[in-house]
């Protein structure tokens, strides 16, 4: 299945992708949420869908939201691909980095970036994200998929001079509002044939800066799900982004380009959708 | 008032504390969450106390829950006290460090503290953290006491060799399970004469090793208020815990000393009460 989430902001219903289609399932689902994912909300969908249960059409035009609601935490890994790491210098972890990003962030894929007041290097990051499916906590790594409801395409935005030069940790950097668009969809793990293989590529203005594949990731999925379950307990719902490839802005020599006004920046994983933000400044 | 929430882990309702005695609010209040601050519900509920509806009482014995109901994020502020940057060799910020815990991390004040799998470093920190009463974003210092919803104790529990000696950030020391007992209470702002001026103690199987005064903050609660607007919108029912004083494990010299199972952690910040931990260990 695909899930989308429809409608104006803060008032999204939940919805399914069929082929081109888009289909209204408020009538059986509240909203994609941690009791969705909790209660066996997936299955239960799914044998509504099969047992020929009739969900009214959505408009094309209608606005997403983000594919998943408000979770408990996103989790975001950094410096997870290797030609990443070389372009920013660093060198490659030898366990996962992770950081949140405040959950106000999140928004629609296809909503404005708006660029923080005062900032100078608003920067893109396209990611590979999942979304936790059960409540998880000291998962093994064989057992870790099962923990997995699916996957979804995600911006990373970030303020390099929020996150680096402003002293300690990122967070001031990552969880900007809007710095989280999410979607089209959360795809299910059956649609996905092979994570571990999916294209990505990432442009701005029609010029493409980032151009990977999920194959280039240094800790995938199942031991991201084990090693993250260590250290706290992952919700269902809970959305974890895997870190971005070679291409930011932050790294463009020699000098960096970072998000101005008015920039078209679009974004894709095979399999997994497009999403496309228009940046605007702050303004009140 | 001085806002409590009690009964079963997961099924806490909401109540008061009047002297030494609690009633149960739930006739009126279905939690003390985001809906609940962005409602007026203080207002509503002092408003409900004036008019002398009458509320059942609750025994004394019932277990507290974390007194404000999970929100959408926890944040805190590193070496917030100048007497703990020297403490830990670190140079006093000249702006603040900030970091979020797991919202996963809350528990009541009383309950267990878990020490987790493979810890050898859980260390202590009491804290004065406050909840944020409206949404806020780009908030003047001038009016940022108007979105503040009032005070609570907080223990913000921090593993050190996850925090420090694991690659990158902070986030995996600081968001265990049982890693942020809140309460006992939120004291509204009119509870405390004077928020700036409150003793501050912790002890470790009766030996008081922290004992300081909110006096000495580095960063006061309206700059934090501000300062973080600027990042990130804030929303009610969030919590922002301000830093902790000298005399945490990690600093004891000329050996640090950590939470082993079976110790009593026990703190208190004037005015806000005090809370009460029994170290365990991991088991499952």
């Amino acid at each position: 299945m695909k899930l989308i989430r429809f409608g104006a902001e803060g008032s999204e219903k939940p919805g399914i992708l069929v082929g081109e289609k888009r289909y209204d399932v408020s009538s059986i689902v509240t909203d994609y949420n941690e009791s969705f994912f909790e209660n066996n909300g997936l299955e239960k969908l799914k044998a509504a869908i099969e047992s020929g249960t009739s969900f009214p059409e959505v408009a094309a035009d209608v606005r997403l939201g983000s594919a998943v609601a408000r979770p408990s935490k996103i989790i975001c890994i950094g410096l997870n691909y290797v030609d990443h790491c070389h372009e920013t210098n660093a060198p490659i972890p030898t366990e996962p980095i992770i950081f949140f990003k405040s959950t106000t962030s999140l928004c629609g894929p296809n909503d404005n970036v708006i660029i923080p007041k005062g900032s100078e290097k608003t920067d893109w990051e396209v990611e590979l994200a999942f979304v936790i499916g059960k409540k998880a906590s000291y998962v093994e790594e064989a057992e870790a998929l099962d923990y997995v409801a699916g996957y979804c395409l995600l911006n990373d935005y970030s303020e390099r001079a929020f996150q680096i030069e402003m002293g300690g940790q990122w967070a001031k950097g990552k969880g900007c509002d809007t710095f989280a668009p999410l979607g089209p969809y959360l795809a299910t793990q059956d649609e996905i044939a092979d994570v571990n293989n999916l294209p990505m590529w990432l442009s701005v203005n029609g010029k493409k800066f980032q151009n990977s594949n999920t194959s280039n990731l240094v800790f995938k999925i199942p031991f991201l799900v084990h090693y993250l379950s260590q250290f706290m307990t992952l919700l269902p719902g809970d959305v974890i982004s895997t870190g971005t490839p070679p291409g930011v802005g932050l790294g463009i020599k020699p000098n960096p380009i970072y998000v101005k006004a008015g920039d078209v920046i679009e974004l894709g994983i095979e399999g997994l959708g497009t999403s496309k933000q228009v940046a605007v400044a702050y303004s009140k």
